[in-house]
This record gives C-alpha cells, sequence and structure tokens, in this order.
C-alpha cells in the first residue's frame, strides 16, 4: 500500500494531493487503517470463502479522455462489482491503483474520488488501499474487488448442465449502441441517446441478485465480452452447447427501435459487449425464483435459451422461425 | 478477472498471448480456477487475519525500458511481498494487471512470466487473477498481494514506544547507488556495480522473517521511500521522534567503499530508497531474539537508533560524535 508516497522530491505533490482525496473512502473499512499501514489487515467473514477479481481501465480504451470523471469511476467500480456478482459474491472492499500524468488536475481528482464514494455507498463496498503512481503517459486505473459468498457456494462459469434454461438479467446491446452514439457512429433521438450513453458509462453491476444466483442458478458469468461471447465462456467451462433465441433477448425500448429499423442490427447487440448483465443457466424448475427475485431487484430475468448436449463452447443463434442468425463477430471491440 | 479477454477483432492476439503465458502461474493456486472463470475463489485460513497490499510500477518511472523483463517481474512481486513482510504477513497469492502496448513482444513476455514463475517458488506465493489490457503509452504493471497472519498479529507501524530500539534487516544504500551507477551518475569497479545493481532490480523481500517480526517487534515498516523516511512514518504513526545514529547503519562493502570515499554519501545511503529492507522497533530485550532470527534467514539484523518521546514523526540522524547530520532529502526520488 503506498498512497501516503514519498515526501520525495516533490513534497505533497501528485501523492499526497491523490491520498488526501481517497483516504475519506477508507473511513467505513476498518482494515483499511486509514491507508497509513504498508497493507491491509482484516479478518475475513467466518464461514465464508473470499472472491477476488481484478479489472483495469485505460484511456483512450476502455474510456475518452473527456468522459465526466465521476463515471469513469462508476465504471471502473462497477465492471469489477459485476465479476463479484457473476460469481453471486457480496462487496467487501477494494483496491485503486491510480497511474495518472502529472497534468490531472485537483478537479479531475475531486470528481473521481467523488464517483468512487457515491458506488461505495450504493453497493457496499470500501477502499481499504492501493498505489498511486504518476505515468509519462496515458491513464490506466485499476482495481482489485474482494467479495465473500457463504463457504462452497461461489457461482462458477462451469456447472451447467445440457436441459437448462439459459436467462440474463436486465437488457442486452444499450451499451453498444451506446458506444456508437458516442463515436458519432450513430444518430438517434436525444433521449435514447442519453440512456444508451448511461448504459455505457455507468452499467448496473447485478449486486444485488448475488445471493438470488447462489440459490438457483448451475452457472454464471457477467456479459462484459459480449452476450455470444460470455454464454461461450459458459458453454466451453460447462463441456456443452448453447442455443440462442434472437428474438427472446430483452432490448430497452432504445435498442427495440434501433432493431425495427435494421434488423441486422440485433447481432450488433448480442455481440457488443460491455452489458454487465449476468449470463446464467438453471434448470428450468429454478426459473420463477430466480425471475422473481429479479423482479425484486428492480430488474428483468429473461430466458434466452437452452444448453444442449454439442461441441463444448459452441453458440448458435436462431432467429424467429429457427434459422441460424450469421454472426459477424462474436466479442468486444475496443474503441 | 479477465486475462481470459475478448476475442474480439483480433482473435488470440494480445490477450489470447498473455493468458497462455499466465496461466501456468496459476497451477499452483486452486483458488484461481484455472482463471477461467470472473474472479478467484478461496478459503480464507482460519484463524488467520488476510493482509492486501498492492504496489504498480510505470516503465521510465520504476524500471528502464531495457531492463531484462525477469527483472521486472522480480521487483514487481518483491515490492509486493515486502510489504506484506513488513506486516509480519506470509504470502498466500498474487493478482496481475498488466497494461502493455502492443509493440511488446513474445519474448519480453515470456522472459516476464519466467521471473514471475521463479519468484513464486521462492517465495511461496501464486496467481490467482489479472486483467491484461493493451495501452497506447508506456507500460503499467500492478500486483494486489493477499498475505495472511494468525488474527490480531499484524505488524503495525504504530507499535513503537519510548525507550525501544530501531532496528534495520540487512544493509541499506545500495539499491541507490544501484541507480546512480545505472543512470551513469557514479562509477565504481565492476564487481561493485553489479552487487548494487542486483539490489536495484531484485530486492531480496524479507518474507522469511515475517513470523519473528510478530513475535518480536512493537512496529514495522518496509523502507521503499528511504530510511529516514520510512522511521518517519513509523515514529509519525506511533507518536514519537526516532534518533538515528548514522554510523550505526549497516553498509555493503560496496557502499562502505563509497562512503569511505566520500563521507556525505552517507546521507544519499539513509534517504535513497528501494532498499526493501525492514525498518523495526522493539523492545531492546528484544532484540537479540530477532538477531538470530535474521541470522537464520540469511541477512543481518543491526539496531541503529531508539524511539524517544519527541514530536510525533520527527527523525533526527546524528553522527558518531553525536552532532547532527544535515538531511538534503528524505525521501525518495523517481528517476
Amino acid at each position: 500500500m503506498a498512497t501516503a508516497d514519498p515526501p520525495s522530491s516533490a513534497p505533497l505533490g501528485e501523492f499526497g494531493r491523490i491520498a488526501r482525496l481517497l483516504r475519506p473512502l477508507a473511513a467505513g473499512f476498518p482494515g483499511a487503517l486509514d491507508l497509513t499501514d504498508d497493507a491491509a489487515v482484516f479478518a475475513p467473514p467466518p464461514g465464508r470463502d473470499l472472491v477476488v477479481t481484478t479489472d483495469a481501465m485505460v484511456e483512450g480504451v476502455h474510456y475518452l479522455p473527456d468522459d465526466p470523471p465521476g463515471d469513469v469511476a462508476a465504471k471502473l467500480l462497477r465492471v469489477n462489482l459485476s465479476d463479484l456478482a457473476a460469481m453471486g459474491a457480496d462487496p467487501l472492499a477494494y483496491t485503486l491503483t491510480t497511474a495518472l500524468p502529472r497534468s490531472v488536475d485537483d478537479g479531475w481528482l475531486a470528481a473521481f474520488a467523488a464517483g468512487l464514494a457515491a458506488d461505495q455507498v450504493r453497493f457496499g463496498i470500501a477502499l481499504m488501499g492501493g498505489d498511486s503512481v504518476s505515468v509519462p503517459g496515458v491513464p490506466v486505473l485499476s482495481v482489485t474487488a474482494v467479495g465473500t459468498v457463504p463457504a462452497g457456494r461461489a457461482v462458477r462459469r462451469g456447472g451447467a448442465r445440457a436441459g437448462d434454461a439459459i436467462a440474463v438479467t436486465g437488457t442486452i446491446g444499450d451499451a453498444a449502441f451506446g458506444l456508437a452514439v458516442r463515436l458519432g457512429r450513430l444518430v438517434v433521438p436525444d433521449d435514447d441517446a442519453r440512456t444508451l450513453l448511461e448504459r455505457l458509462r455507468r452499467p448496473v453491476p447485478r449486486t444485488a441478485f448475488a445471493a438470488a444466483l447462489r440459490e438457483g442458478a448451475t452457472a454464471a458469468a457477467d456479459v462484459s465480452d459480449g452476450l455470444v461471447a460470455d454464454a461461450g465462456h459458459l458453454a466451453r467451462a460447462s463441456g456443452l452447447a448453447i442455443e440462442i433465441d434472437a428474438a427472446a433477448v430483452p432490448l430497452s425500448a432504445a435498442v427495440r427501435r434501433l432493431v425495427a429499423a435494421d434488423p441486422g442490427r440485433i447481432v450488433d447487440a448480442i455481440t457488443g459487449g460491455d452489458d454487465y448483465e449476468l449470463v446464467l443457466a438453471a434448470t428450468p424448475a429454478a426459473v420463477p425464483a430466480l425471475a422473481a427475485a429479479a423482479r425484486a431487484a428492480g430488474f428483468g430475468l429473461t430466458v434466452i435459451g437452452r444448453a444442449l448436449e454439442g461441441p463444448a463452447g459452441g453458440v448458435s443463434v436462431r432467429d424467429a422461425r429457427g434459422d441460424p442468425v450469421p454472426l459477424a463477430g462474436t466479442g468486444w471491440t475496443h474503441f
């Protein structure tokens, strides 16, 4: 841990400034030791396994230089929370590494810290440590998030069985079209643009669904690379194939309008990525309880297909007539 | 966790390549789930607290572009292991985030992974997850290391009491002069250059001393910012002052020769940083057992001063006649 970095040649420069802004974020987690020691120390909750994930974001790759810093903070934390949610884990604490050029000003940092603070409250997680370094290049931000599950109850990718229903939370494709809008490659009505951009910048990790997932799902992954790609990860890990009904994939009103205008866009929606929804497998009998839990948490759960005996990792997509939908790509493309 | 990143526009490009090289590093830690899931899952050892630290390294700041990749890997892991050692923690597992430009070639990555593999065996730690992203700028490497201590036994910075002896492991200053040699600012005999550079590039975290530290020290920190600065961190956290006898600071033969030629260089040694030794406080009665444990682990432990009632965080350095040694700086200066 080194947010309280060297007094060094630039006393209370970049490092002191960042430490001052970040220290309040650690106040709610005693194990952070106020960021004054070499490391965080905490007693893991008895009877629970620890779940640890890391995700980094790079300016110009995962976000754009003029994105609001509060949105950058939110996305950084949320992509990690989404990984925890996919394992059925409840958030506990995180470490933050910032590699920022010296040109980043106080205003940016303060807004970034405020974005973290708001999400800490919303999702029940606290800063426990980190490192702040200066970089003679583009900013790189990294979070390692720690969550917990009751012992032995983490939801894996490899537990699906042939005959399981495949379902997703929320809606799919908003972020992909939000990115197209953001890059000026797609023009939509203002209201739709706002909705799609919000989904791109502030995905909502399904943290509130973690307990239900542990109870009812046989396997899960979060949808970061694209629905087809992530369903493929699940299929590969489970040693089976997955069939998706394109017409069943849940779409927001904004994406429904886009697909109505050009039906081929359904492929962009299901391969675009960055949704941070969950794709899960469950026995058909377990679906109603999962759907009820999702509804209680404020979002939908939609059955979109099924797990089948078949080549491990194979994902086929069928249209409403049962014909195969050809897929141009199966993963997320960086900016 | 996303080392198994998008098949995306560049199937099995940067991400697949890195994942292939890193996956074997996770083979020894079942909780890593072979890096195939969204996160690592493990049962924390019963009766132990978890200790978590993060340290990042930036090319051109913490290492130079033509440093051997195995050395870069070793230093990245070791600076984190040093933080664990300073808390008295035993290493368990780590996550790795690589933000690398696409120009980094297979040879560099293979040598980097080999460096990690060798140190995993040496220090008893394993990869449990990570993220690999591409960066349109300089490389940024980050590790979050997890260790454990018996519950309630982590060694803090704030536990020193007036009357405690202040001691350091190993020798001080080698890395600072190694950096000067590396940058062509200092010329020394070849043998000394090799020794100093080795200490700069491959500091030895005092992992083997963690158990003894828990038994015998009242406070500790690792020497990363410089002996004076890190003693200051310990003094501030403990609410007291520290007095250091410059003549007592343990020096390697190479540094002794440099200081003999120019006595003012002792200030560079004690303020230069990057030593990754431990500075600790202990009751005088506890020192012999600590020294014996250090000796058994293959390095020295030397009493260099004392903790005193006084302004919290104050560090004074005295020469052999008891006169104050003026300090030009008190922390580590980046390249």
